[in-house]
């Protein structure tokens, strides 16, 4: 039981020397690599660069603690920014205290949400994003991120919550352009670009291994940031109108509970409960590709309260939302981490250099910062997908368009409640027609086909229709409609057959349907069966009175029913001709 | 083409006299049953009495025209009354032309909003409805409509949306009680419920036949209306401070377009949308029943255009919206009617009754028809559903209870809307972690049984897992989750058998678990293969690269690859014994 919730306990146990060496080799790795990353994403979410590496700290510590993968790496990332941008912005001006308020409380209530929705188990309601959703949502997140750091790689001011809104505000301040700013995000830009692709086959040329040259190509920002600072810093480019990082207040954050103010909270509870899933589904999903790359488990439901635990170490230690990262776990993998001790040595390691690097990172230009946000965010774009799920799915289809081009016109809070809502409309408009056919005997056998397929027996005073989907509230009603017609256009039908192998699940409204069916029938004449009923689904029927009141019989086979009926109703089976051409 | 939108042109030309008969006989006895209940309406939508007979007059013309239904009585029903009351309350004081204005507005955009979801054959939507939602809120409009109305009966002055407003106003004003009025609504309500519950064995037992003596009785509220209106001018009741009904215009409706007004419209929208919806359910289910009793048809499509073209007709002639009735509408039926043309004529009698009754109601006491209205709500009370939904399945039960607390404490418009949210979220929780088992052969055979029931041959090497329903993005991660669990669990294991009789959809979302289930079980050296498979399931992954990358095969038949995989890994297929006890 306290294993469950404290996975820390069931990998202390089994921790060596060569776990730590491990582990100690992946954490300098990752460090290096979450040093720029964290500053680029609190320029992002509109906070002070520190922020970013506070949220760096504790929460990794925390996570190690309570998570259940061995090798995510959690901290700040590009799409939850994002989010916190957008949520926050609604209520305080970026700079001010309130939003460094707000971006905690932020934190603090995503890893509540998170904590609880963990202790309910509710891991499945992340499910309820379905895959075209999140894909459309990242790959809009991408190119609002990319064009909102475009103002920092031209050196002009622009604000803005939607793509139209930020690219109107640049192309007003073009006069504004920074030369030596624009020089340096190009040629940053330029850089990192070749870095990702070009880096490491060159370096696998040169005979290095793979897996070092994969590090190293990582470390690309690492290399933008040093050249740039140096280069702002000698060339004094802050005088001539570079914009940089400045003061960086050095030294660990300070501990403090969020203080409680139940109208900020409320504000931000919807924003924090689509940070809470977003960030769950993206980390769950890079948790369950790494582990079981080594066949290891890890538990949705503990997993939630591993991220809620980061958030609110987050909160605590004044950083903002936080959730495992793709790049950086895959690096943190990569580099040969162990277990999630390797995560608590990172946050020792970005501590250090929050306590001794801060006043070096003073001439960072904030334009190489925004490079790196754009490199990363762009690989998240993935337009393709449009095609794949176009191929694939028409309603998928247009769940992940809407989500993509209200994200981009509306932003990312509507974007991702619009989709959800659209797939789910979507689905049940599916579910909604179930497929059904009239069935008939394939001739000397104990078989029911299709008989518009199939060359069967069938006989008119008795009609027997199979229904392929569960029975419930979005498709009951056409399950009515469908008998009702049926019966209106044979009015030499006796006996209704309702073949069930396919139905999972009855409910309420589909029962009522079931009921009404039944005693319509009866006033038309006409005696009301059921055929091969799934045992639960007999189960419940029985809690109920329909068994008491149906007109006719619950038949275990559709054999059973056509001989029986068959019989009753002295009927001449005749070989129905529609078979298909 | 034309006869599928004007449905008059099918039933007009076998139009006889025995039809004319039936139609006018029936016509007469809905328009006397019908003129109390249009007044009583419009009292309760907070409208003058004349504005439900005018909802009374050209609204069964239209239906007449185009509705399929050959015995629904279309009109002023209670809860498309409350509804608008509750709609038109947010924007106007009762009593105002600004209140009216609203209320003919939101008739016509009903209407419209009907007709579009008619021509665009989206009736389908109405299913999102789930049965103890729609239970539940009329359940709880009922409550709230008897509430509402006791201040007519003890003539007090209250108001209020939600049922705690409304007790508490009444009870702060219980000093003003006014006894004649109270005697008034104490008697005709105990009439009325005699009326209700006695009259018809009564006359029954005086040997009437069984039609007539339902008819007579469903006649109570005239006779109520024409006695104490008659008491209330004899005694002069009105100076004693019984409210009247008091000056009706008499003469018919002007008609006039109701005119444009963005910013009203776009405040009802909601609202119009919710009425048209909860309306059209209501009526489409009376109006199958009665079909149903003769084998007719409806067209729940066309249905749509008839009620929509109705309330256009409503507003046009300055009434509010109306709906297919339940209780006039079996009136109709049981008294012969049998074709629409028995509406029309009811419009007719209506139409004489506003020309020469309207004096007649000066005296009408509205206590009197807010007792009508109570015996008529009381009856769609019916909380013993909560108790058989209970028994019959939990999740439908608290979407039942959910919708008529929310309908209860925060009104109609959020009680209908959270209802139709839960239901929706709890069917997907339902099917978010579906039926799912282990299979091994049945020695000797080609079947496949779930290992925890039957003693089934299975092999160490080779899993095969059988899922029992649709996959898609509720279930998609969940499938993943169990998949990745088994393996993690049995080392052993070579190969995973996906089985798939059950699956009758594959969504985007459960395609991306499918590729990531084979590119993970790859990873840990699984192979991954599907069996059983249907036909337009396979259809659909053919247009995807997923059978490209598929690491094993798709089997037609379990029995296929249990073969074949169990020659290539030489199985010793061993006998399970976890058979239930």
């Amino acid at each position: 039981m306290l294993e469950r919730y404290l996975p820390i306990l069931q990998w202390l146990k089994v921790y060596n020397r060569s776990t730590l060496t491990s582990d100690l080799i992946a954490a300098m790795i990752v460090t290096i690599m979450l040093i720029p990353q964290s500053l680029a994403y609190a320029l992002l979410a509109g906070l002070p660069a520190e922020v970013g590496l506070y949220a760096s700290i504790l929460p990794l510590v925390a996570y190690a603690v309570f998570g259940t993968s061995r090798t995510l790496a959690v901290g700040p990332v590009a799409v939850v920014s994002l989010m916190t941008a957008a949520a926050v912005g609604n209520l305080a001006l970026q700079g001010t205290a309130e939003y460094l308020t707000a971006a905690i409380a932020l934190a603090f209530l995503s890893g509540v949400i998170l904590i609880l929705m963990g202790l309910l188990r509710l891991g499945i309601l992340a499910n309820f994003l379905s895959h075209p959703v999140i894909s459309g949502f990242i790959t809009a997140s991408g190119i609002i991120i990319a064009a909102s750091q475009l103002k920092h790689i031209l050196g002009v001011d622009a604000s803005g919550h939607n793509l139209l809104e930020i690219l109107m505000s640049i192309t007003a301040n073009l006069g504004q352009i920074n030369l030596p700013t624009l020089i340096i995000g190009i040629s940053a830009t330029a850089f990192l670009f070749w870095v990702r692709k070009q880096l490491k086959p060159l370096l696998i040329g040169l005979g290095l291994p793979e897996r070092l040259a994969d590090i190293l190509a990582k470390a690309g920002p690492v290399l933008a940031v040093a050249v740039t600072t140096l280069a702002t810093w000698g060339m004094d480019l802050q005088s001539r109108g570079v914009k940089v990082v400045g003061e960086v207040p050095s030294g660990l954050p300070g501990l403090q509970l969020p203080g409680f103010d139940a109208d900020l909270w409320q504000q931000l509870l919807i924003s924090a409960l689509l940070i809470s899933i977003v960030g769950f589904v993206e980390s769950v999903s890079v948790a369950q590709t790494l582990a079981s790359k080594r066949r290891q488990r890890i538990s949705p439901d503990q997993e939630l309260i591993g991220l809620g635990s980061s958030n609110i170490a987050s909160a605590v230690s004044g950083g903002f939302p936080v959730t495992g990262g793709f790049s950086r776990s895959v690096v943190n993998f990569d580099a040969g981490a162990e277990t999630p001790a390797a995560g608590a040595f990172t946050a020792a390691g970005i501590a250090i250099a929050t306590l001794v690097l801060t006043p070096l990172i003073f001439f960072l230009p904030k334009a190489t910062l925004a490079a790196t946000i754009i490199v990363a965010v762009l690989s998240l774009v993935d337009l393709g997908a449009l095609k794949r799920t176009w191929d694939f799915s028409r309603s998928d289809f247009a769940a992940m368009l809407a989500t993509i081009a209200l994200t981009l016109v509306e932003g990312v809070e509507l974007g991702i409640i619009a989709g959800v809502g659209l797939s789910i409309l979507l689905y049940l408009y599916r579910t909604s027609k179930p497929h059904s056919a009239i069935v008939g005997r394939v001739p000397g056998t104990e078989h029911f086909r299709n008989v518009d397929r199939f060359n069967v027996e069938t006989c008119r005073q008795i009609l027997t229709l199979r229904v392929d989907e569960s029975l419930y509230f979005a498709n009951a009603r056409y399950l009515e409609d469908r008998v009702y017609d049926l019966v209106a256009q044979k009015p030499d039908v006796k006996h209704l057959v309702l073949m069930c192998p396919a139905v999972n699940l009855i409910d309420a409204s589909a029962l009522e349907s079931l009921e009404a069916i039944n005693h319509r029938l009866k006033d038309s004449g006409v005696t009301f069966h059921l055929s091969e009923v799934k045992g639960p689904v007999m189960d419940s029927l029985k809690r109920t009175h329909f068994l008491d009141e149906l007109t006719g019989q619950v038949f275990l086979s559709q054999y059973a029913a056509w001989e029986t009926l068959g019989r009753q109703t002295g009927c001449n089976h005749g070989i129905e001709t529609r078979a298909s051409a």
